[in-house]
């Protein structure tokens, strides 16, 4: 049983939105009637972006609307799609005449509620279009991937899309490319636990690790006894690129996620391997990000993702975004 | 033993610098010779910052280094207070002849060799003066209070003095009014751990809980039984406005920090919680900070600081500055 500070486990996820706008100071509202979160102001004739999940995940999905972000994000119950009323209601919510892209992860629950909520605002007239993420190389992709910490880098990028003026077309094909040249692999030490139950989602032996658990504690491709930093990044990112051919001369953004309770300390040994690694393939990097993106409660790990810019990319990856993340510069 | 990712426990602060150095694309390098980081360009004829403290409490201090914040950041061993000479090569890396402003934590070691690198500096012509961090109400004000996660607060308005043009004399008056108007009150529910040793930093029952615990695992003021997060939140805001008279129509910047392990749900609804009692007592909250700020290793457990602003310490307060904290807006 995992201490928390909760109140009545019914109430977490409205509980956390209120919080949430009261963090916000007036740049965020409740969607009227359902468990989920937007922009107060919506810029006119823009195509509006939604983003959602089940919560537990923070900060993603939630924290990442905003100028520049998504326009809503769509909350479900903990570790839980968010249901078709709420992604309908969103829809409806952010809509400005220019139709509405979806991004959310490649997960059964998500992917049905959201194709029912595309086929609800289509009979409304609001044109939908979608973009799955898909980052986790720790399954082999004919399975069909799941979204995992990358999902930050295809979120940043169709923000920017959809606040650039292009069509809705244009900021799917947008999105799109950078869902191509996303690849995460996560590795986790010690289970995060259900706030209603306070029980582990998984168990792990004291010595092992496991490589590629996904963001719920799905099976993983490995468990390993523990090593040490930079033979498990070696692995790692073996894995990633034997994955994803980078080649010299490439140009990334990188992300270190921490799972939910792992250190700053380590989180940047991790950096400072994973860059040896890419300096010597001269693979140039272009920002880093570290610190926790997208998180499973307190469950200990990490994972490295690498997001392969082109010029185009850069453009949108470098435009200014506001996020409500709390943890300003 | 907690499992960590790290590499040989004696580099371990080493191989963060280093991490860290990446993870700052040119904008920080590190001190010659001494664990300490530095801004790669100082202003000429600003009043330096000089921050620091043990590591193993990141981001702080080493992070709040860059444009704005603090020009260099001393760093000890995990826990322990840097040594005189790591202060005192950084003191004279950062001059630039206008002297030192040293923000540091009020713990023994800390006084101690801060004093002694302001000595030697002052051997050498540099001018040193320093402010340190109090903001802790767990213990009586006579006693000497700690240092913790209100140090932030007090480390960005002593950067925006140093950064504004300031003399010496003026930006520790700045800073010193600053310090004066911090208060914070901890609560941890499981203990962080040694990563030299993988054990933990103190013990506590499975149903416990600790009010007060400084930011190494010292003695709380009240160890009690998990309660719900709304009854937590009472009792800790009810402390910190005992000791810190908030009128109607004061203005606070708040910050909820995570000590480490604390999922952003709960720290949004103590969030939640905070707000209903500023609202009710008709204290305004300028602005919100929440997450990973200063942490004890992976110590569950979350602290809340009241900085009350008046108009000149709202001005220092929104002042632009550009932390190396990596997960920008």
């Amino acid at each position: 049983m995992i201490k928390k500070a909760i109140n009545d486990p019914e109430r977490i996820v409205d509980e956390v939105i209120e919080g949430l706008i009261f963090a916000s100071h007036g740049r965020l509202v409740k969607v009227p009637g359902v468990q989920a979160i937007m922009r107060a102001h919506i810029e006119d004739g823009k195509v509006a972006l939604l983003i959602g999940g089940g919560s537990g995940h923070e900060p993603i999905y939630t924290t990442y609307v905003g100028r520049g972000y998504a326009d809503a994000s769509a909350c479900g119950n903990i570790f839980a799609a968010p249901s078709p009323q709420i992604i309908f209601e969103a829809t409806k919510a952010v809509h400005r005449g220019k139709g509405v892209l979806y991004v959310y992860g490649n997960y059964e629950g998500d992917v049905m509620n959201f194709d029912v909520a595309a086929e609800m605002a289509a009979a409304e007239g609001i044109e939908v279009k979608y973009v799955r993420t898909i980052d986790d190389v720790s399954l082999p992709k004919a399975d069909g991937r799941r979204g995992i910490a990358g999902s930050f880098f295809q979120v940043k990028i169709a923000g920017a899309a959809c606040s650039g003026g292009l069509s809705l077309e244009e900021a799917q094909r947008v999105t799109i490319h950078a869902q191509q040249n996303i690849r995460s692999l996560s590795v986790a030490f010690r289970p995060g636990s259900l706030p209603e139950t306070g029980q582990p989602t998984f168990t792990l032996g004291e010595d092992e690790l496991e490589i590629g658990m996904g963001g719920h504690g799905e099976r993983g491709v490995a468990r390993k006894k523990m090593m040490p930093a930079d033979q498990l990044v070696d692995l790692m990112m073996g894995q990633i690129i034997e994955d994803f051919p980078l080649k010299r001369g490439d140009r990334v953004a990188l992300l270190i996620d921490d799972l939910g309770a792992t250190t700053m300390m380590e989180l940047l040994i991790v950096n400072r391997r994973v860059r040896q690694i890419l300096d010597q393939r001269g693979i140039a990097v272009h920002d880093t990000r570290i610190g926790p993106y997208m998180t499973t409660q307190e469950m200990a790990g990490f994972s490295i993702t690498l997001f392969r810019l082109d010029d185009e990319l850069a453009r949108y990856f470098d435009q200014p975004a506001s996020n409500e993340s709390f943890l300003k510069p």
